[in-house]
């Protein structure tokens, strides 16, 4: 059946303390997709590009294994296109642009053969619209869902509203503090679990990603970069690889669920040591399985109890 | 023989968002020997108080096996005093008023039987203390030092030329950024590792906790605190609990660091669950054991490898 994935295909143009890059790919569709597919194939986009789409990107996603069924190219549009700057620290960055051109007006269509998948990551688009996704899927098992400071203050009855057909939130800390209102960040995972989510996913950054599942808290570590090339996608990233090797495995414990955060930190660090998808285009599942291995060590200690 | 803290003893006045108090029990050297008197005891400090120094935090202190022979009380004088408020999110604060008192001259007199001390404390004292402190000791085999950013600006030559001498420097995110000069958090460790120090821990507050030694880097989670009452000596807290548990086992090896790096983190999740220290005065080793297996199930996880 494969894994949907629905969100943004945009053309990133994003400076840092580094270099800078021009009409790069980007979008959350894009990263989740292409993080996913070294998990698990055929990945099923669902998104939307204008006709000034370069056709070597599509190469690139298809020989990915990832299904471009369902990515709309609408004739005479503009693909979404979005600019930023990234200030010294990489923490912070400035929009300079964003462009929505073909995705004002996206409604996510699933294709009819798509419309069983099983497993859903619905990227940070317009939460009525990730809700339309899922009024389209006969049955989903496992729904994944990102979200952004924009829709948590434009949308949130609408985002709540969704909540509690989701199986994991997948969001950052400030986006946790906000969308609870409330500034501990453990009180406010406790009120979004509330809200109806089944798990939560709280990502740090450099400081790594808290899980929330039931009575479970995990603490994943993050790798310890020295050169943070780019940070776009990262978020993206990480999702992608959660989803995926949780698709591959099919074992929603709360333990793989565990493994999956693992995974998903261990794409992200990659995503981040390049510009655009330059490092998640060539990946082997060695090199991935290498880092995880790092992560393990990371946190890892004989406790001698 | 006893494990040597050295530091200060003061008199704290403190303001949280949700109540404040005065004239607590307050100081380094109260902190670090009241956390390591859970280990192992006795504990030996080396301060300097005045004497309106209450009769009772004295007696406190030696019931918990704490030895203050190397406890000057000076006639006469007032000792060191501290206030401070805090913000509401509990991660900054105000310093209301420091009035150093009779800490302004303090001259660290190691007692005679103190001298042949293997396990060293040293805390967040003037460097050019610290390294008096050093200098009286017969041949000292496991120097933990902290420091603060008023010392890494005044007297960052005097702090740096410590450096060799100490096994372990324990200090914060910020001030490992400041001491090193460079905002990305692993490459000033690795640049304050090449200034000589074996050791060196990273406190990152509600992140948890970063260990570099040698080639090994280790990510502790921070204990999920719901409500944090009053931040003040967490740190030292940290120190105590560290040193202590290393004190106590007399093994030095990595995978044993790690461990005293966990029960540092166990003990500062105490430290700040009341004022002062009025949580660290009634623990138990069952209480710290309970708390660290709670530690160890955050990070823990099985990595189906």
């Amino acid at each position: 059946m494969g894994l949907l994935v629905v969100g943004s295909v945009a053309l990133d143009s994003v400076a840092t303390p580094f270099d800078k890059v021009d009409n790069a790919l980007g979008g959350s569709a894009t990263y989740i997709s292409l993080s996913a597919s070294y998990f698990s194939g055929p990945v099923h986009v669902v998104a939307v590009v204008g006709d000034d789409f370069p056709q070597k990107y599509l190469q690139m996603l298809e020989s990915h294994n990832i299904d471009l069924d369902g990515l709309q190219v609408i004739d005479g549009g503009k693909t979404f296109r979005w600019a930023g700057k990234y200030h010294y620290d990489l923490n912070s960055r400035d929009t300079l642009l964003t462009e929505l051109n073909v995705f004002e007006k996206f409604d996510p269509i699933i294709p009819d053969h798509q419309r069983k998948s099983k497993f859903v990551c619905l990227g940070n688009i317009d939460p009525v619209l990730q809700k339309r996704v899922l009024d389209q899927l006969e049955k989903p098992q496992f729904v994944v869902c990102d979200t952004m400071n924009y829709w948590i203050e434009g949308k949130k009855d609408e985002l709540v509203s969704l909540l509690p057909r989701v199986n994991v939130l997948i969001i950052n800390d400030s986006e946790a503090r906000l969308l609870a209102n409330e500034p501990n960040l453990i009180k406010a995972a406790k009120l979004i679990i509330g809200m109806g989510v089944q798990t939560l996913i709280i990502k740090k950054g450099e400081h790594g990603a808290l899980l929330f599942s039931g009575d479970v808290i995990f603490s994943a570590p993050a790798y310890p970069m020295e050169m943070i090339f780019d940070p776009t996608g990262a978020g993206d990233t990480f999702a992608g690889g959660f989803i995926g090797y949780l698709y591959k495995t099919q074992d929603l414990s709360v333990e793989n669920i565990k493994r999956a955060v693992i995974y998903g930190s261990t794409m992200a660090s990659f995503c981040v040591e390049k510009f655009s998808t330059e490092e998640l285009e060539e990946l082997s599942y060695l090199r991935i399985q290498d880092r995880y291995r790092e992560f393990l060590g990371l946190s890892r200690f004989d406790d001698n109890l």
